[in-house]
């Protein structure tokens, strides 16, 4: 077979690349990953120099050899898997480039652990700000849905059974809503989680007393990452924070995305998400309304659900200053997580994008339950004057005439002796309206909204 | 089978007690979960009270029929199985109870989801409290574990494999850093999760036309929760926070417990933790050092996390405007997985409380293991006359010869004609100390144990 | 509040049991398990005895003392919490009761484990005869709605689309062989995975030199087990062939009972499920079409799943002879995972029950989609003259013009005159009836109820 | 960055192929999956041709036009992504490499899901190869090591703690007898699991009326597959089965890599496994003995498990007739955790092939701990003459006092005067040698070893 691109970043499976994010995967790859590993090896040396413990010399030779371009991925990758580290495998790479003065004091006083793991924070810093970018986008266009369908009514659905109407425009302001907090839930993880890792061969830095704390701080300052309170080798719960968010986005996403697929089934048909490359197949017309990307959004969400589980049970299982097994699950289990939940969330705006509401389809279901749904609204416009329990047992009566009789519920209250006693036929039809028993359905979407805002112009603020 | 004791609150797996946490089973069992739906009940009624919806005699009257000590509990799990709802079973036990006037009124324009999801973050709030506490009296312990034993020596180890000097203190600092971290990530997490529901059948309100957000921000206020944009009964994305926060702590509380039951290895032998009713078995002497509460840490942090990914994958799988099995299977799976996380870290605190440290045990397995953890720091006093890579060279001579001859590190160097021209015999077992090569371990572990002191009066001031 | 009934086997969540099989609870309670440990010690004595291992007088004593009814099991609890080790606290309890001579010989060269797993063995025999008793139960009632509904058309959904026309006896069809490849997965299983564990303290059975296969197979001989090639304490890996037994049954109940939610919707309305006690709430007639039973039995499934993935990473984690945490935890999530599994198909086994089909249903689902689903047909039935390509378009065209004046397909095109030059209006109404294009549906039918009799069949031979 | 051979069948993850199976990945990759589809597409042709459906022009031309070479993989993964289906995608590039006529009826009457599911089915069959060649590899390694070292005394070890003596071989023979479980599992799995998919738009094959199950029994021949009963699109519990078989064998290897890990702590050292690549860094040689390939198994079976938890969970989740998101995350996790499971299985392999045992350390670390495991060995020596009771209480007593001198609890015994007016010095020496206490070990080795060739013969028998 050809394959005309081979150049892809994460995941030479194309055919699972739409389960991915491509940008998330560039942020996250191995590729990426050595380069950063690269980063972090010169922001070290340059760290070094400024506190004297290297030459300008040596800094700045290690600095040009640690040039991506020059690094061999095949034969990294095969000596990598020898000896259980990138680390040993690049460094193997960059020596050969460098004086002999400045090989002396590459990577000096620090172990594989801690280029890995920092390079890995500034790979997760990238895929956050594309998650972030992604989930607002969503919401921005929930924003817009909610308000535009504030009065498109539909059936509310509890147990896949029509309970009372609703408005897609509510709909819309919950999923806005539940982005919202999982762009605020990632913002506030940044400075917990994006750590620098630096500790040397077991988390003493035993090349440099004395100097520990300080050196940890300038070299997260130079990597703009925040600085731990000391090497955290084997305490993973950051990365199970990580974890949280990431989960969170999935659970939204997967919601969305579920919510979406149903909602445009034939037999509901409230929403329609037409295929990103026009109508589908000519000859299956009736085909051409597959929700494909709310599907895959939902595929890529559950794909990543294994990989997140991979993550938390691993966290807890590092051996002493350093795993046998759980770390280096974590190399690979948390970059295709970020790429999962990120294809999930590009998936997810996808569908969103094109989303169409039948603004029809919503009251027209309705119908087609004889208006049902209006009993309990009914029931309290009788109970003035019957008293609850009467009023129920009135209207449940009323509701059983309807379904043997297959006429609307509203049609044999404004025809029923007991009930005209109270309410004239006008009333009864406008109080068996779905329109007439939509609460507080405005005044939710708007605080939706106007949260929305408030979060987007945080975001300016601090930008 | 007797069972003398049969009111347990949350299992009657009486057995699986000692892997469970009494008091969160108390905060979160079905028994105090109940108590909190008639406190839910109560509270709505006094707030719509307040705002003119129900008179005085029927909140008073609502007030007083839900009275926990009236439920029958058998009838109600009966009941329960039927409905699919502990809502409706538990207002068939209070209604009789009420003047026909308040029954009209009770639980008025709420849906059962309101009720149960309210009372479960009433029960949270608890379950949040034992945990906090908890943690706070393990870190404790920790930073006076780090400081006692900041300078007892013991292999820092990678792989299974002895690396380079360490002392206990550093683990201890390590461990204090993570409960603090898991610490702050719970309090931070209160005003995201702890949030009322109140929305009727279908999240419009649509009984509470024009008041609905007050009326979800009065019935916050009143049962101390925060309030939500809106109602949130199919987005569970908070509960996902929540799985977020126990996961860490589980983390946490396995790497601890872990580290416990490998350091009181027999091998090894640096920490023991005599069980807490004495020596154990007289005849087996051998066997009374079995790390039990470490042990039964683990066993429970490995349950819940079945629970926690139940309740990460039911998350996002609710349908509609509500779930058709995963809310389901979120009422069973989020008690369980607080008291079982709780468990985990009761059982630690136990292990850590009775933890004794052997100081001499880590030297002798340094030494038992030929001082070779040294030969980092030799190569690099080596290193400033002969260069990096020739010291090494040398270094790695001597550690071979140690090896085969079975003789101490430094004793191969301080009779090495090569090393005694660069340094004297006293250096060389100086250079050789596994207390010379512990780098920057009291300035980690003061800053792990200030971290700590800042942590515990942030809450005092909060307080 | 008041429990009537505190003496429930599994759960005193009393309110979790709706989730979980009475039964399958009696079988794997801890009160049983106690009760099969003391049936485990007293078929050690016979079998010792009979190889002259101990006296008559000592097996008889024993088999006196192990009395069930004499244990005291909240003491037990407590003790077993503290030495992790429920056989120590009961053999504790059972020394008293037995003469100096026979307490000499009680558990005479056994450990903990050997009575704890073969006691799970008993309990999981008598669990799986539960679960395959169930099963067949379901599978006779599939058999009978397969049948049946042989002819009842509905609309085949892909992507939740409708697709092409299939019956409700396929779906049922489909179910049966499901449940009867679970069931027959299961019987394969129970030699491989029912079988006893004997070894003493770490496996070799250090008190019978010479004597320890025999002792094995004698002992599995007693108890009705398989005999195993050599004690298996630490090797979890029969445990993980229970989980999969575990896991194919939920897979089949989840899907079957994810079916019945889905066609019971309102809009779809293919399938009712009565709840068990009558009609549901009088006000809300249309409520009273919850799946409560279907729900329930995903909820349980999505609560095993939890337990099953704890048993699954716990198996590979047993250190050395013996586990620190992972066997423990699986003393807990395999009891409760088989509970859950067991739930599960109760609840489906309630819905399936009670499951009315409403044939007329899904003809009208299918003409509410126009007769769209015919598409594939016509164009079959057109392709012979215009070739397929052609026919496609055609057809196409028919379809997008039937979506577009809400026409049914059928209409459209027996009014059109490129189709009428081919067929006959007849012919072309032929065509597009739903019951024309049903294929193999009968043929694959009867190959289920075929395949379910040789069974059962098979089941009468053995029995 | 260069990549000097990018064509990898299954991850451009270059970096994560030490943790998985490069053969196993060429069976699961999608290259091969995409050519074993056009395998199905050639087999169903034949088949048709052989009933009479299509004319042999037609066959012959389907299976020229079927060629992989003639693939742009590129293309394909992008048409992929939008039609989320690989089968529309690759159709679309068969096509106009046909005549017309053979045009017209490639892939008749089948769904995508028929070629897909089919030739999953194919490279699962390759995979098992596999996958029971490296198992059976290993399993004879382990016979080897089982017959070798009957008699290399060790601690066993419950806990962590020693426990009674055991020997090297036995821990052997007991892998061996795991392995030979699933290896036995696995063949079991075959013929119910490896079966043909062949149902058309909805598992009807409406285009073949009458012909149906004769079609796929057809087709399944062809193809070397067996026949089902029924199209089972979205009933995945076979692919449940498939997760249990590589669940068992991810703990067997996770179980056993484990063991080497623990085994080769610097602390026990009884087991040493040199890395493949000579002895490790000349400057550190402390940490040539890395037990890399057992930790790498340990991290490739850790992340298969998370595939292995989204298959189990997605199985059940298939909605109507095909799913909406299950099935596709279908397509990634399966390949993908039989790649991991193969590469654990792999890298235990190469761990297994260059293991060594320290026949001394493990009498060493008997003797470091005083001998104190044959207390219970010598409690039974002296229980004849005191009864058990008081001979635990008096070798309690004799193992304090070793402890406390730091004395051999043999050197205490044999200078004790209780203990010397039953037994002489030299016989409380003789019952105090941990080769004294071994048991059944020998029979049991022996057992596990027949049960091997018995395997194996049973193989060589059917092939």
């Amino acid at each position: 077979m050809r394959v005309t691109d081979p150049g892809r970043g994460w995941s030479d499976g194309l055919l699972e690349a739409g389960l991915g994010s491509e940008r998330a995967a560039t942020a996250m790859s191995w590729t990426t990953r050595i380069a950063r590993m690269l980063d972090v090896e010169v922001a070290l040396a340059r760290v070094q120099q400024r506190r004297g413990l290297i030459t300008a010399d040596q800094a700045e030779a290690i600095a040009d050899g640690c040039d991506p371009d020059r690094v061999d991925l095949t034969g990294l990758a095969a000596e990598a898997a020898t000896s259980a580290s990138p680390v040993i495998a690049l460094l193997a790479q960059v020596r050969p480039l460098l004086s002999e003065d400045a090989r002396a004091v590459l990577h000096l006083g620090a172990t594989s652990q801690d280029i890995v793991d920092s390079a890995t924070m500034l790979q997760l810093r990238d895929a956050f700000d594309v998650l972030e970018g992604d989930l607002l986008e969503i919401a921005a266009r929930c924003a817009v849905l909610a308000d535009e369908h504030r009065g498109t009514v539909m059936p509310g659905r509890t147990l896949k059974q029509q309970a009372v109407p609703i408005t897609f425009g509510l709909v819309a302001a919950r999923w806005l809503a539940a982005i919202d907090r999982r762009v605020s839930h990632l913002r506030l993880s940044r400075p917990r989680v994006l750590v620098v890792q630096f500790g040397g061969a077991a988390g003493t830095l035993g090349s440099f007393p004395g100097q520990g704390p300080e050196l940890v701080a300038d070299l997260a300052a130079e990597l703009g990452l925040d600085s731990p309170e000391l090497p955290w080798h084997a305490e993973r719960d950051r990365i199970v924070e990580v974890v949280g968010v990431l989960a969170g986005i999935n659970t939204v996403v997967s919601k969305q995305a579920r919510d979406i697929v149903d909602l445009s089934a034939t037999e509901v048909g409230e929403v329609i998400t037409v295929p990103r490359n026009g109508p589908g197949s000519s000859a299956m017309p009736h085909k051409g309304r597959n929700p494909v990307d709310a599907m895959a959004a939902r595929a890529a969400a559950r794909l990543s659900a294994g990989e997140l589980s991979v993550l938390m049970s691993a966290a807890g299982e590092h051996e002493h200053e350093r795993a046998a097994g759980a770390w280096q699950a974590e190399w690979v289990a948390l970059p295709s997580a970020v790429v999962r939940v990120a294809g999930a969330v590009e998936r997810l705006s996808a569908a969103i994008e094109v989303l169409q509401v039948d603004g029809e389809r919503g009251r027209r279901n309705l119908t087609a339950n004889l208006g049902l749904t209006s009993s309990e609204h009914l029931a309290g416009a009788l109970a003035g004057e019957l008293g609850r329990p009467a009023a129920q047992a009135l209207v449940g009566e009323l509701a059983a005439r309807a379904l043997q009789e297959h006429r609307a519920l509203g049609d044999v209250a404004a025809a029923d002796e007991k009930v005209l006693a109270l309410l004239s036929a006008g009333q009864v039809r406008e109080v068996c309206d779905p329109g007439a028993t939509l609460g507080n359905v405005d005044a939710f979407i708007d605080r939706a909204i106007h949260a929305h805002r408030t979060l987007v112009s945080d975001n300016e603020v601090d930008a």
